[in-house]
């Protein structure tokens, strides 16, 4: 599908470079907007306007919103004032603020100075919102309807009205000073029997709603549960002041996975695409976690030297540090995956705790007594009988294995607990995933080691 | 928010055993079915059919469709005739259709009794597509229109059909043979000027679709995309046969990246949450992924073996190997994950192979040579001045460093491809996350490690 999608973009970028604008400005205008904005991240600085400028008014409009920024710049750089206030005004709030956050200062300037006053004042009020709020994801371009109208004069205000609104399918009821007291939907609008009913009787007053200071992690998931089209936006006072529709809460759904994936596999989270990211961009993003867990890594070198003394009596035990190692990071970070996404969806709480760490441990006892199992058996058969390494003794056996299933278990305590007790401390559950708790682990497990090496073979 | 709502749930189930029927209707009527559908979770068998049976006809089944299949289970067992088929006739048909999938065969065999002909026939043709396909998530409840009807015919036909449709909000514009030819959103229609202008001249003609086959993530993917409300389902004809909406792509969506997420770390994905997993769910799950990559941990072991007389004679070698390790580990992690996601989302493609490499091999120099640096000052400063450790000479310091810069970079070309290169061979490109690679980086990190040692040192 996409590699099909390819060959078409190749196919037009050549009619561009023909100068066959005729057949291209047709082509063009069949096409889904967002399908015409992957188009100009092919072209270079000249033919970004000279193809924007072949698509009609509101086509121009709608695909210059799914533009990249740097293309955007480009364009708004290079248009006269006439050509900037007709983008402008096609533009939803929402979609101009967001172009207003990602453009230079110079260039933010032009744009509010077309603006039409109302709009400049809605996008102004948006950006005043904290960054990851609903109030700054929401758009102010809604229908609102009063309780005593009529059903009939709410279609009315609809048709007259929803040119402008980016969804006219849910409306909301307010009193006077703008107070939410209930929504309607186009859909019961129209089914309504009796085209005089009034709205108010109609209309569902168990409204669910955000604050402009609800995460927007939160609104995106409630828009989720619910399967609203849009969900309302209030102030302190429980007065309407903006909409959040699905496609933006589908967006921040996305972008708060990768988010938690970056972060749980030691990265600091980038807004780039990873085919825009320079490798200077994701060196910054990757080395700080990198240098933090090498230096504290330092610990493990710490206890393997204090046990150097052990490991030259009886060198065999160095072979099965990486396993004990790897084994308890994978276990560890299977547990603490589990628990971080759960919480992320909101379907695990603090006061769980008890709850989650004894269905971990239980789990971790079956998995370390399967896998110290396999590994005795494994150890005699092929590292013993097979390669014939007489080192092994039945007893360092026996002091493997029995690490392998402690480890096992602290790994999976770890690593469902400190998720949990991030989130309670105010921190982000994601950053304690696989690679710190590893270097927790590998230290305990390497103690562990040693500690039953010491007991067991006097070594 | 969610522990705000714990206290309303506690008092609600309060009323109930306090047998307060008419206050608790009264509160349970204003409240939303989804939330509703969550207060079952905490009821036992008996109490679940005496709750259910306090709501009205029209939220009990919307409050039916999203609670836990037990809770389904013991309704259905419970349900007179007469009950289920209420119940039924107000579901839509994916929801009936994912009901008759988690039910056990007798209860099945219940539901397809008493749901009328119709959705029975349309069940049927659900759950013959494949399990991940578009066809297995759609509804055949869709309003569709002809092309010569006029806007005021579509208006009435949606008011006429509307009431037991998914959504109304795109009408789909069919041929006498169901070859989908158009489409028109509620908005179009609303917003005409005159309502006699017929829908074939106002109709989208270039509609975007999928077929019956198309893999569900990418369904989601595109509804995202798009921003559309819903997506029709075509066969291998260009017939209509229904259609999927957004909030079941939401769902998609999320469900996708948490599966991700569990491959990523070594599990096989599961459907439950993970309150509801028993111990032995999750270890059953774990346990196969922790064998495997243990049991392939034999190979760095036998590195080991082979290099022991190297360790026996320079002994703090060995306390370098977690760092070395763990450091690779993390590496391969990062660019793994990072192309892993970037796949799932379809902003890369094995096209795109080359380029990534020729990235990440550059990032993987900047990191490599700063980590590097850092880890020469540590063992400097820290191990041989600090701590006294003055075995650790110049060179070995070199060799720790030179080692760990070569990691690093292969890591980072290993984290990188082999997910591509696993897209390609259409395995699951997740597959290829932290732990296969750590494996792999462990041991060639050992390799590198003992070869510098012998070459530089004479070990």
């Amino acid at each position: 599908m996409a590699e099909r999608f390819e060959i078409v973009e190749k196919a037009l970028l050549k009619l561009l470079e023909d100068k066959k604008y005729a057949t291209l400005r047709d082509i063009l205008v069949t096409m889904n907007p967002m399908d015409v904005a992957g188009l100009f991240d092919g072209l270079d600085e000249k033919q970004i306007p000279l193809m924007f400028r072949l698509l009609p008014k509101e086509q121009a409009a709608e695909t210059f919103v799914e533009m990249e920024p740097d293309a955007k710049e480009i364009l708004i750089r290079g248009f006269s004032d006439n050509e900037l206030k007709e983008v402008l005004d096609e533009l939803y709030v929402d979609d101009a603020a967001d172009i207003v956050e990602e453009m230079p200062a110079n260039v933010v300037q032009r744009i509010l100075k077309h603006a039409d006053p109302e709009m400049r004042s809605s996008i102004n009020q948006i950006l005043r919102y904290p960054e990851d709020s609903a109030g700054s994801m929401m758009t102010t371009e809604y229908v609102s309807l009063r309780p005593h109208m009529t059903v009939e004069e709410a279609i009315l205000r609809i048709r007259r009205q929803g040119v402008d609104k980016e969804t006219i399918y849910t409306c909301y009821v307010m009193e006077k000073d703008r107070t939410l007291i209930g929504l309607v939907t186009v859909k019961d609008l129209l089914l309504a029997e009796d085209d005089n009913t009034k709205i108010e009787d109609i209309m569902e007053t168990n409204v669910i709603s955000v604050t402009t200071q609800t995460d927007q992690e939160e609104v995106a998931a409630m828009l989720s549960k619910y399967n609203f089209i849009a969900l309302p936006v209030v102030d302190g006072e429980n007065r309407m002041v903006g909409i959040v529709t699905f496609d933006d809460a589908m967006d921040v759904m996305q972008d708060a996975a990768t988010e938690d994936m970056e972060i749980m596999a030691a990265m600091t989270p980038s807004e780039k695409t990873y085919l825009k990211s320079t490798p200077f961009d994701l060196f910054k993003h990757r080395i700080p976690w990198l240098m933090l867990l090498m230096v504290s890594a330092t610990f493990t070198g710490m206890i393997i030297t204090s046990f150097e003394d052990a490991l030259s009596l009886l060198p065999v035990l160095t072979a099965f540090i990486p396993m004990l190692m790897d084994t308890g990071g994978n276990c560890g970070s299977q547990s603490s995956v589990t628990v971080i996404r759960a919480l992320s969806l909101d379907e695990l709480h603090f006061s769980d705790l008890l709850r989650v760490m004894w269905k971990e441990v239980r789990t971790a006892v079956l998995c370390g007594a399967a896998l110290a199992c396999v590994c005795f058996l494994k150890i005699l058969l092929v590292d013993r009988l097979l390669m014939g390494n007489d080192s092994i003794s039945l007893l360092v056996n026996g002091v493997v294995c029995l690490t392998l299933c402690v480890t096992v278990i602290m790994a999976k305590f770890v690593g469902c607990s400190l998720p949990m007790l991030a989130k309670r401390l105010g921190f982000d559950p994601a950053v304690m995933a696989s690679p710190f708790i590893t270097t927790i682990v590998d230290a305990l497990s390497l103690l562990v080691y040693f500690l039953f090496a010491k007991t067991l073979l006097g070594v």
